[in-house]
């Protein structure tokens, strides 16, 4: 008897007990075969980060009663979630990694600070097709219901059109009740960058501290965006890659006296 | 009396006294004025994380007696110096970061995963011209000699020629003596991931844990990559961008039913 369902690898960057993954694994079990393997606390803003000068942890878990799929708490990143997954405690290769859905933002040059994204990218790096799912509400109660819809369709695209060697999408969702969601719209990542305030503070022993943060700038008025696709209430696909190769810088560089 | 010299950000991720680090000081000083903002703690692999769920510190700190120099040691990522760097401890943008030179390797898809190559990647979104250096030897004991020659040659490069919005330069060096170098090569990142295996051992309580190792995987020929003209005697000089998106997918991307 064939087995025709995929499967799929569920990961987060908010740790295996948050909401957003719990909503992302309700919605891959009804489209396939699920296993998780996500982080044991937050791991936000970890981007690439992998453990090398440290022990991993990796252990069974049960969070749902009774489930029908099997889950894994790692204390590493997300990105040693998806190596510890392939590498370790699958024999094959899944057929679909998803990551999310995150707490909060991955759109613009967040993609490139994001646990959530790194994890997908980690995945097409696998030659993995992946996915990374954000909604725009950082907080803990977040309303989830109605990005399970258009979960659901980016995933059932994906399964069947597949996606390119090298390319992941990133999915960020507006926070937004369903009736005010206006589709999905495929865009390119808009040019953005934070600008940091640190909050100076002194230690109980007298040592200044400082805690990170900082104001989003989006320097880009693009229509073709992801900030303006979920300023206008759209659902936002930016199709991501890590050949980072500025391509069109080469040809320029070859004029440089670098061998004089 | 208008001082013409260049404001040079160092950094790095294997931590302010690395051989690698003061190697890059000293060739930095004799172009420009030298800030150093460096992590206190090896940070490789550190990829694009950032510090935003614990406190940093960064402290004045005198490693070279009497330097004409300033210097910060930091608790916190790469990418958390460059922020340090420039919002907090400089009043002015830099005209130039460095960051390295890295003990090891971080060309091909190892760019992704480099905290050297993050904090370059940090400062080109702050829309500073920044390269990262990496010499192919992981050893402490690494002979940073040859290194100097060709990291000037590059840098002046840069001052003399900007580098555009959105561009940072990744190199990569060749572990030779100075006469086996054949000089410098503009390549794009070679297709390679890491085959990760996991060392599972126990720990004194009977709980297993992991240590994370692996080998390094080209799938790419070609002779304009990375890979090939560090495995030729060359030192390799890729431009590296922030802007992930897939641009060849979008049109393709348009054509599916997302909107069903």
């Amino acid at each position: 008897m064939a087995d025709k369902k995929p499967l799929i690898l569920v990961t987060n960057d908010d740790g295996i007990t948050a909401p957003g993954i719990r909503t992302l694994i309700a919605v891959m079990k009804e489209i396939g075969d699920v296993i998780v393997v996500a982080p044991d606390s937050p791991q936000s803003a970890m981007g690439h980060a992998i453990t090398i000068n440290n022990t991993l942890y990796c252990d069974p878990i049960e969070i749902e009663k009774n489930a029908s799929h099997s889950e894994y708490s790692c204390s590493g990143t997300p990105v040693d979630c998806v190596k510890m997954a392939t590498r370790q405690i699958l024999n094959k290769k899944p057929d679909l990694c998803v990551s999310g859905i995150n707490h909060g933002s991955n759109s613009a040059i967040n993609v490139i600070y994001s646990g959530t994204m790194s994890a997908a990218v980690e995945a097409g790096i696998e030659g993995i097709p992946a996915i990374g799912f954000s909604l725009l509400d950082y907080s803990m109660t977040a309303n989830f219901e109605p990005s399970k819809k258009y979960v659901k369709a980016i995933v059932e695209n994906v399964l069947t059109n597949g996606l390119p060697k090298g390319v992941v999408l990133n999915v960020n969702i507006p926070n937004l009740k369903s009736v005010d969601i206006k589709g999905i719209k495929v865009c390119r990542q808009a040019n953005a960058h934070w600008k940091e305030e640190f909050d100076k503070r002194q230690n109980p022993m007298g040592r200044d501290y400082y805690w990170l943060s900082g104001k989003f700038i989006n320097e880009d008025k693009g229509e073709d965006t992801d900030e303006w696709a979920l300023q206008h209430g759209f659902v936002s696909v930016v199709p991501t890659q890590f050949d980072l190769t500025a391509h069109h810088y080469i040809q320029e560089l070859n004029n440089w006296n670098l061998n004089d």
